[in-house]
């Protein structure tokens, strides 16, 4: 066999690891649609390809069809963001938009923003490019303008190299569900500018709103061009489709365009967004999914606070996710095989920060399970905790005995 | 507006730069599957859809659908590559599976070894990861292998790295249509191994043979995961589902997919594959694709003769190309705004090397123009030709006042 000889990136990668999941497990770790809520895409399909047979079948443009990208132009436009078509390229879903944004602009070695904790997917994503990275806090408005400010002086005072790139999810952060207060995208935006730093805005979950009052996106307070917005069908009309968007300054779609390798993004599903978009059916999905999704997050704070009342979690007013916060001493890299072993699955905090933070954080996402199987996923997370902390089995337990526990919510 | 500071790779890339194609051209530029022969893919779409719903709409799994990475273990293995679907990764076209194997094994810097003239696609993946290139010559048998080695001696003694990959389409080569003999197959694996390099092995045209016998693909003669193979679907069902596959050695597969940053490949056009192959279509819709483009060819190459007889090009045995070499001082990146003024498009020669070659070459794609368009084509062609070098206008010139000109095939 022959030594293969890899590429830096490669000998200094670390994958994100997370474990196989048994079957018949419940799952609340990946952020998957509910199958359930799936649109009816066979007519669309049927235009497809009748109407429109060669033009889905054949290679395509490389920044995506001339009327889909007008499409984006005018949703993007519709929150505030003035953009034409020339601003938009279509990719393969959000995730590829974020790996050509680093394919752009990020060297070994550059540095990039990113909140404490973030996306986990986004992570190696930036770490493929041999990114380094800076962590901000968040508190309850989002990422932490002011740390973030002070951080940047201080790299300028000791004249390094200032970050290529500022990432941030302000709307529906993932994981915490924190949106970012228009107040603080209008700094972040100043600070930006001042700095000549690039904020990439991944808005994924702005229309998954159960309650309250979207806040524009930050790209739509950029006179400057130091926003990138990425957006997805996926969380609108289907993950499976896998078409996003990348909106950005023309000269910078045309260049990430030069590095886009894949001869088009599919053409078929393209044609599917816009054949069920043209048949009015985008809003009244939407509008399934929130009342879905918001029925699944009511069930699953409810089962939290009912099975793991010792837990905390903030109440997102929209999204997929829950964040939350376990006793101190638990450590959910240490919980996560116990919960599978009791047929439950989860994403632990560590797999969320570009270094390491506090262990006693899980991701649950509520978006994938119907209610009765989130119900019965939270009883099961209870009987894993139980066996973890060697606390009385659930059912044994009263609230007067957990309440002996070091474990009140006023602790955690 | 904010500087922006891009990456390395971007400051030293040159993008491949083609002609915006008028209206009405006839194109023989890219090699675009023929409209008429597009699969009527409904059916497998409506079994999509309701058998599979959930899945085809859903994020997948980072390496393909496991049925789709056996059905390419099986097609691969038909034609004598063992592997099993550990050593598939389903990808978006066969581009982006050369993109990941760029990101898998070059760092900036690193030489890759491509004949010349090479696919010129290849050329900026190639670039974006900021490679050089080591051109190496072909003749009838293919890539000149006793070249190849002399060269790496010479890399070797001078205490130079090796290049890393060694790029070939061996089977109806992108753009001369030669196809590499075995013999020379087999002796690139054993320089390949000897010297530890990989050859990547792209064979999008091996099912589009017209006449004769298939070589057995390079990877078949490897015993030490020195080839990495890489295949689509867009020459065998469609261009416009956008999925292909690398076939390698499982730990290669593995590492590639930590890279794969797309959310899996989209499953809807997976399962229309797959689905279509079940229905039994495939071998037909192959079959019939072959009929269509030997009927092409040979329409162009009656053509080719008869209105630019000054021309020569050999006959491939299958593929969508023509590679036309001309009077020795025509440029044929002069003749191709000529051409377009004249409504018809083709490859220029310079678009397919690495560095530099001759200019008197240029690339016909017969696959996409239908036989009437392609003999209009070539008139337009012609007249091209007639009016870039001052020769008398078609129809006005005779076969004797042609010979009369230094352009007698023997000379081109």
């Amino acid at each position: 066999m022959i030594q293969h000889r890899y590429a830096d990136r490669v000998r200094q990668f670390s994958p994100l690891r997370l474990p196989d999941v048994p079957p018949n497990v419940i799952s609340f770790g990946s952020g998957d649609a509910y199958p359930g809520g799936m649109p009816d895409m066979l007519g669309s399909a049927r235009q497809a390809f009748t109407e429109f047979r060669s033009e889905v079948l054949q290679y395509s443009a490389a920044k995506g069809l001339p009327e889909l990208r007008q499409w984006v132009a005018d949703y993007v436009g519709s929150q505030g963001t003035r953009v034409t078509p020339d601003h938009v390229l279509i990719v393969n879903g959000a995730k590829h938009g974020l790996d050509l944004v680093c394919k752009l602009f990020l060297s070994p070695g550059d540095s990039v923003v990113v909140t404490k904790p973030t996306y986990m997917t986004a992570l190696p994503i930036f770490r493929g490019y041999e990114a380094v990275f800076v962590e901000i806090g968040q508190d309850a408005e989002g990422l932490l303008t002011q740390e973030l400010e002070e951080c940047l002086r201080d790299i300028g005072r000791k004249g390094q190299p200032l970050p290529k790139l500022i990432y941030n999810i302000p709307e529906f952060h993932n994981p915490t569900g924190i949106t970012m207060s228009q107040r603080r995208r209008i700094e972040l935006v100043g600070i930006a500018q001042r700095y000549g730093i690039l904020v990439v805005e991944d808005d994924p979950y702005r229309r998954i709103r159960f309650e309250g009052v979207s806040v524009p996106p930050i790209q739509s307070f950029d006179q400057s061009n130091c926003v990138i917005g990425l957006g997805t069908f996926s969380k609108i009309v289907a993950p499976g489709l896998r078409i996003g968007w990348v909106a950005a300054a023309p000269d910078v779609i045309e260049k990430m365009a030069w590095f886009k390798s894949d001869g088009g993004s599919c053409p078929l599903t393209q044609r599917l967004i816009l054949e069920y978009s043209r048949a009015g059916y985008i809003i009244p999905h939407v509008n399934d999914l929130i009342r879905i999704y918001a029925s699944h997050r009511d069930t699953m704070l409810k089962a939290l606070s009912e099975h793991l009342p010792e837990a905390t979690a903030s109440k997102p007013h929209g999204g997929y996710y829950l964040w939350v916060r376990l006793s101190e001493h638990v450590n959910t890299d240490k919980l996560l095989p116990v919960a599978l072993r009791h047929g439950v699955e989860f994403l632990p905090a560590s797999v969320f920060y570009a270094t390491t933070g506090p262990a006693n954080y899980l991701r649950l996402a509520y978006s994938y399970s119907a209610p009765d199987a989130i119900e019965e996923g939270m009883r099961r997370l209870r009987a894993a905790m139980a066996e973890l902390t060697g606390q009385p089995r659930p059912g044994i337990a009263s609230a007067s005995q957990r309440m002996t526990r070091d474990w009140g919510p006023g602790n955690s």
